[in-house]
């Protein structure tokens, strides 16, 4: 049994303590600077405020009790957004200097960097001091998950992956369990870009909800499903493609990773409900208002996005003519357009 | 304008009217020996009895008179099930040897024989007299499309596949249209072996909403989704491979037949819900009787599929450690095994 710190109070990064104390290992969960009033909650015994449910059996940290709390850890999950990564690094980089040990990564995003989309285990490597980048190769965690369901020891397969097998399987060992089924790739760039990209393919898949209900439409059997398999039967290839524009593995795409995690992204979340608004015809901004406050990461994931296609295409990288549901979902999400699904442009 | 005969009027083939319709198609629905009472419905003004809606402005005729309804007609769909395919065959035999014409079959089905699985436009074209089956090539619908969501003119995306790309183009010329968009392909393999396998795993997806209820858990955001998509994702790459296996193209898995007709059956329908009464720990039988009747794809394609990894096994066409997911639905669906999903050989 090993001492465990996820740092990052989030959803998934509590969730992630389920699979490990059923291990039977020791739990300290730290809050980040953005998770007072989380850590507050779990001290004082109340449920989590995001999961709205307990989180039993894990010691809570505030951020200033970092150092206390990291004090004999042996692995360390990071449950920060791509902003946070920064931070992560300079707070966690003295100790993985001085005593380095597997990161796992539950925080999903893409960073265009250096005139390329990066994955952010590499984004959080290239940021620690040398001394710890010598020597941790951080990992990832894709596939469907969804946090309250893990919490509740729903079956969950996943991905742990990295550049290196090892730090990977090191950290599959630790997790591994009767209702967590963990596999290992060192194939990052597909399994993170997949994790990163889903959110932004679940918005377009959420348009059919809306426009189902534009057309004054009930929730049942005749719905918008053909509208929304249309699209998602788009996105697994288009997964593919940007895959492989990143030199990963676009077979990434197929499993876990990619078809996997999108179909739990598009079975409720807050990506789809604001999907639901676009294509109910909302504009953009009435559409953000409506989810009051809550990050989208499909706008984070469309605004890298939306540099990296305008790059690509200026370099010829790829052809005007691919990518048509990923050039339709920048178009809405970030200049406004009007949802109007080029489904005539897409593949068999 | 072309005039336009639909054989065989159940959910399918009927909904098929639709786009056809919109594009100005003069449409004659004939029944099959098995559709009496829909074409008296039909007949009589009623709504369509499976459908439970009206199908405007088709004529419909009772099997009986057929003749008269072929006469002068162009393109020919066919909305038969497998067990339907040596009728058809035989009843349009006459027709199509004195004036061939573009064949498209909606039904959805694979026949293990000769040693292989076979895909239906083939099998009907074998059972065709020689001078129809010397200049028809029948084609095939595969992708996401619920009948009920075609009839309301929901966006629906499919392909249209056969061995003889003129073929399949003559079809989508006459269906395409503004809330129909068909891609044509000659991965006839490829594109119907899916279309048939989607039912096995749809049923297996099936199952996480039983274990949830068995559970006592009500539907709501915390379900089994992780299950589900862990599932899903395991089914894509095993259609893949099964589609490999027959000598079709494995990104017909990716897409709109594979992928894309998975999600949409994953949304209702008794696929579904057969499944999750094995999911609730029901039996074999008293799943069976759940169904009050109802044709269940699921249990005929597996029964194909059962021979065939029999077969393919004994060859050492395939490892004993391949298509887990498959295996386990055979000996759940066919055997009655108990529920007891092999995540952990499961693949990323």
């Amino acid at each position: 049994m090993a001492v465990i710190a996820i740092v990052g109070a989030g959803m998934m990064g509590s969730a992630l303590s389920t699979p490990l104390l059923a291990n039977g290992h020791e739990l300290r969960l730290v809050g980040t600077p953005l998770d007072h009033d989380i850590i507050a909650a779990l001290k004082a015994g109340q449920p989590h405020p995001k999961l709205r449910a307990a989180v039993p059996g894990v010691s809570a940290y505030f951020v200033d009790e970092l150092p206390g709390a990291l004090d004999g850890v042996e692995a360390i999950a990071l449950g920060v957004s791509s902003a946070g990564v920064g931070w992560a690094a300079s707070a966690l980089g003295p100790e993985l200097s001085r005593a380095p040990k597997p990161v796992l990564m539950v925080s999903k995003g893409l960073v265009w960097q250096h005139d390329r989309l990066e994955v952010l285990p590499d984004v959080l490597r290239a940021r620690l001091p040398a001394a710890a980048a010598d020597q941790v190769w951080p990992g990832g965690v894709a596939g469907p998950c969804s946090a309250g369901e893990l919490l509740q020891k729903v079956p969950t397969s996943v991905v742990f992956t990295g550049r290196s097998l090892e730090a990977c399987e090191a950290w599959a060992k630790l997790a591994r369990g009767p209702f967590y089924f963990v596999h290992t790739t060192t194939d990052v760039v597909g399994a993170e870009t997949c994790a990163a990209l889903k959110n932004a393919f679940a918005m377009g898949v959420g348009f059919g909800a809306g426009l189902h209900e534009a057309r004054g439409g009930q929730h049942g059997s005749v719905a918008h499903h053909n509208y929304e398999s249309g699209v998602f039967a788009q996105a697994v290839p288009e997964m593919q493609r940007v895959v492989a524009l990143g030199g990963g593995d676009p077979q990434s795409a197929v499993g876990l990773p990619g078809s996997g995690d999108l179909m739990v992204t598009c079975n409720g979340g807050r990506t789809g409900r604001f999907g639901k608004w676009l294509g109910l015809g909302l504009s953009l901004r009435e559409a953000i208002d409506k989810m009051e406050g809550a990050t989208l990461e499909c706008l984070e994931v469309l605004r890298e996005l939306d540099q990296a296609l305008s790059r690509f295409d200026q370099l010829g990288k790829i052809r005007s003519d691919e990518l048509p549901l990923l050039r339709h979902l920048t178009d809405v999400a970030l200049r406004g357009a009007p949802v109007a699904m080029p489904f005539a442009s897409f593949g068999r």
